[in-house]
């Protein structure tokens, strides 16, 4: 079958369509739902502790015996001055007031806790380690390899796609413009102009410059998305949004409405929100941070600062206060559970298929 | 065969690839070239007086029996202050001197020369007519239509795609945001934040709201891209930076491998050359411009103040400052001529789709 590519058959999944690693959104269920149907689920760890990382994995296991991936970030030294800290603490004091919240501790997630996380990953055997925001060192991608674990790193320029060949990781992930959340991009950038090569332009040029497997990623969300990317020489796929309006996800109902009542239009990419730049569903946060015109920390301090303000908007279900990650094709997001979309995935992409056979 | 979609049937047309109408960089040559292979050529006329697109439709015709389009930019009225226009030509004076240029007479593309343009359309009976900026009248419309006349408008979203639809036109151009040149955009936005939906996203979105052919454009370069886009529901490509390099078009030699020496994150979305927003590879003027931090006029008011200098800069080969209009796949992008870079597509497009057949 066209989908029993080199990655699926690395990986040794059905389906070469991984859940995206969608930190804070992901749940055990959500994915051992897409391993056990033949796909790849993805832990996000982001921003998890060790503990809670160890809890996860030990639950999937329990849920799935297919396999599954852990996604982490890769952390990064950076540079900031207090005064910023302070000046941006003052803007979010009345955030917090309302929701009786303290100023939180910033600067855990450190490498200590990517190393912890990392040891896990080998502890526990997860067949599948992916990384934002850059490369594992040489001495961690060693020891993940010789543990057999397969390593998938993400790129949006095609020179990320070959750092990341060169750092010998197994697959690439190539995330087009179109995707929601943070942008993976890891070479020197503006974050006010962070590379956004759409998909469509992105994966053929990644697939011509390196010789490893290419999974597609951006405004990927269904059938449709999934067979064309094989076409442009992707041997996968990645989804983020799709997934993350399954009753699966963790995501806060509020989130999930705001996708499902979203036009192509209206997302934006900011870096407002957590330092990073990031697509999401523009909201009354993001306008008043901006219209703040403060300087905004790097990440992830700037993330730890708004971090508790954005989760408790999510429990209250107040979107205007929170993030609303989400990629640019938000038609397509449906109320649905893993199974259901899957399965819908996989006839859609081979009737397409078929109606182009002709 | 896949490729004989309602489109390609209706017009008339082997291969549902559409040379985009580049105002400026088609020659009849690349027209005739790409409607006698089998695929559907487009005589940019965008910027054209009525006495050379009569000129240009006689000689494509001279060359090629088979169907082909012109594109038209449908005008709008624009305000604009004289002192804002004064402004941008105390800015422009020394580039105008260092050409030994005169400031340009504005505004000289009305509606009037769109009508005359639309007469000699259906005068020469030319097949296909697509509408940039906007929509015909109703009046043009029907005068058009009932000519025979096929007609195509061109939307950067899905309320733009569904005007299209309701305007009574017959096939919409899905513009992602990967494309080179101007957004086609006509529904209100702000110049600074043009909607950049990528293909990946725009096209299925599209598809799902209209029940007319669907044309995928933007970083579609070659036959991955063309069968790609056909599994995501559209029914042709159209393509113009990978046109726009040919040995037929009329692209400047220096514009042309500017496009060959780019990464693909080395194009910008700006408005300051035209008034409009179009994509292209970042240069010195641009830079300028935008530093300058003058108000940009209204297009195409600021096209018409810098018209004269982007040509001449490229006549003599100064490539930082002229317009570099490119698409961001420009890795794809070849020094070949029509008939080699069609029968690649068709050889690639076929390869892609028996392998997926398996």
């Amino acid at each position: 079958m066209w989908y029993e590519t080199t990655f699926a058959q690395k990986c040794a999944i059905q389906y070469p369509v991984v859940q995206a690693g969608m930190a804070g959104n992901t749940t055990p269920e959500l994915v051992a739902a897409v391993s056990d149907f033949g796909g790849l689920g993805t832990i996000g760890a982001g921003y998890m502790s060790p503990e809670t990382l160890e809890e996860e994995i030990l639950k999937v296991q329990s849920l799935t015996s297919k396999p599954f991936a852990v996604n982490l970030f890769v952390p990064e030294h950076v540079d900031y001055s207090n005064d910023d800290v302070a000046e941006m603490n003052e803007f979010l004091a009345s955030y917090r007031a309302a929701f009786n919240l303290k100023e939180p501790v910033i600067g855990t997630h450190d490498y200590a806790t990517f190393e912890a996380l990392v040891e896990l990953v080998i502890k526990h055997e997860v067949p599948v380690c992916s990384f934002t925001f850059g490369l594992p060192s040489e001495s961690i991608r060693q020891r993940l390899s010789a543990a057999g674990i397969l390593l998938i790193g993400s790129a949006t320029t095609v020179e990320e796609a070959k750092a990341i060949e060169a750092a010998g990781l197994d697959f690439i992930v190539a995330q087009g413009g179109e995707a929601g959340g943070h942008r993976a991009s890891f070479h020197p950038y503006d974050v006010q102009r962070p590379p956004m090569i759409g998909t469509m332009a992105l994966v053929p040029q990644i697939v011509d410059a390196v010789n490893i497997p290419v999974i597609a990623s951006g405004g990927v969300m269904d059938g449709r998305g999934w067979a064309a990317s094989h076409l442009l020489g992707a041997q996968g796929v990645q989804l983020g949004t799709a997934f993350l309006t399954t009753h699966e996800s963790k995501a806060k109902k509020v989130h999930k409405q705001a996708i499902w009542n979203s036009k192509e239009t209206d997302t934006v990419v900011v870096h407002e929100l957590s330092g990073k730049p990031a697509r999401g569903i523009e909201n009354t946060f993001i306008q008043n941070l901006q219209q703040a015109q403060l300087k905004i920390l790097p990440y992830p301090i700037q993330n730890d600062l708004t971090q508790t303000i954005r989760a408790t908007a999510g429990k209250e279900g107040k979107k205007e206060w929170m993030h609303l990650w989400s990629g640019q094709n938000v038609r397509g997001a449906q109320d649905v559970d893993v199974v259901t979309l899957m399965t819908q995935m996989i006839h859609t992409a081979q009737s397409q298929i078929e109606q182009l056979k002709g």
